[in-house]
């Protein structure tokens, strides 16, 4: 048992109640509390969200959060982190650092989510990536990115949100100034929008790679013989280490502080869902202990 | 320049007559000829169909197959092999060992285009991999695939051609008998159909690789987030080694001659593409010399 102290909203959340997953529960899986049981009770504790069984095929083979019986925290069959209290596997636990504060562990997740690149694909210094979005995930996933790529151009709508990667000394350009086609060795897609992948394949140099970070509800239409005329290789992205983000976080590599752009209690839960669909709002903060923690 | 002996009839002729790639011109990428001048003069040789400018970055950067220069055999603003004498670059050109029929070596083409699968992926013996589709490719890439990999599974329409595969030992079912969902490590795609990507989505496991051989004209529709929620990998796949192909063939470790279903005189080219569209039917050949060479 957990006492949610803060939590995050995500464009998953967005999407969840849109129907995507058909969830229905408490949604949430950005989030800090404190352990209430356990070994790590009275700490402050971040947790994975996928609650595998580690008895199928799936886990002994090493892919637990493939699970087919798992749930998801705030996603499916679980019920998430907008809320006082919620249940997570023990094994799923990561203590929180004391020194790191609470507003910065809470993006542990998406900075998983963002380190899931790097496990998944070979990358060089000198790869040329291009990110796909200057939103939530789209911001962390570049600031990964730029730890081990150079150049890293990230493509946006948002003036604002793309000042704070400028500020960060990562390129930036509006999607309206996009840079000749196929001249990216990785694309990354963190767009959440139907026109991501089409815009990634005219950025993708052949053989290239493009990462699909983000999901969209129902289905889409491409054409899809470009990707064999042009032999690219397209890998879907979801859950990553958090061993690896609580080190970039505590060790101030990966900014987050600057991403948050408005907070709201938890009775608030309505206003903070619809607060994080505006154009120009990065990361909405949920105070479940009205920010005493 | 080649005198033609043999062309094959291959699944992109029939895209292109449907409108793929708006190809306007002679038609045939799949032949064996006999050089009539250069180094080569008076030997039977197969050719390459990208036909790159070796200049560019691309070249440069070692892919010539994606030249942005290039032409293609038969495919785009090059003149194809179903005719009596066609223009070859001479660096595309291979030599045919003598004592290999042209029957069999006029299969050169498409044997590399299912090599290109282990030069893009790393198979282990172990790897479970299903290719979908019985048809030219498909069986090709079986067979190729098949002396890599245990066990290799063919999933197709047609008896008859499972037959073939049968009779080589890999293992078939018909597309009403799919096994179990989500069983393979790697998914190869040689239906030339709408529907091949989608089955492949749901026979591939987590974290597993879907092979894109064909190419499909116009769009297609598809949810995309499975490939995100399972991560996984999507590699388009063309042309490949033609040395690697020379080779199989040569020591038979690729079967060709039972695919050899009708042949027909170049004066009788619509007939022949009529017929390579028929269920039942696998290669098609073209005697442009009337079967003496």
């Amino acid at each position: 048992m957990v006492r949610v102290l803060r939590a995050g909203v995500c464009e998953t959340d967005l999407q969840l109640i849109r129907g995507y997953m058909g969830f229905s529960g408490v949604l949430g899986h950005e989030f800090v509390g404190v352990a209430e049981d356990g070994p790590y009770a009275g700490r402050r504790v971040v947790g994975e969200i996928n609650c595998s069984c580690w008895e199928c095929a799936t886990c002994l083979a090493g892919r637990p959060t493939h699970c087919p019986n798992r749930t998801t925290i705030g996603i499916a069959n679980h019920d998430g982190a907008f809320a006082d209290y919620l249940a997570v596997p023990q094994r799923n636990l990561h203590v929180v650092p004391d020194a790191m504060e609470t507003d910065v562990a809470v993006f542990t997740e998406p900075v998983a989510a963002a380190f899931q690149i790097p496990e998944q694909i070979a990358l060089n210094r000198s790869e040329r990536v291009v990110v796909l979005g200057d939103g939530r995930l789209g911001n962390l996933c570049a600031q990964v990115l730029a730890g081990i790529c150079d150049p890293v151009l990230v493509v946006g709508k948002h003036p604002t949100k793309l000042a704070l990667l400028d500020a960060l000394g990562i390129e930036t350009t509006l999607v309206g100034e996009l840079p000749e086609n196929h001249m990216a060795d990785v694309v990354v897609d963190c767009t959440g929008s139907e026109t991501g992948l089409p815009t990634a394949l005219k950025l993708v140099r052949p053989r290239g790679t493009i990462v699909l970070k983000t999901t969209v509800a129902g289905s889409q239409q491409m054409p899809w013989a470009p990707i064999v005329i042009d032999e690219v290789t397209i890998v879907g992205s979801r859950c990553g280490p958090f061993d690896r983000a609580l080190e970039a976080l505590e060790a101030g590599s990966v900014s987050v502080l600057p991403m948050i752009s408005e907070r709201f209690d938890l009775s608030q839960g309505v206003e903070a869902l619809d607060a994080a669909t505006r154009p120009g709002v990065l990361k909405v903060l949920i105070d479940v202990t009205g920010g005493a923690d």
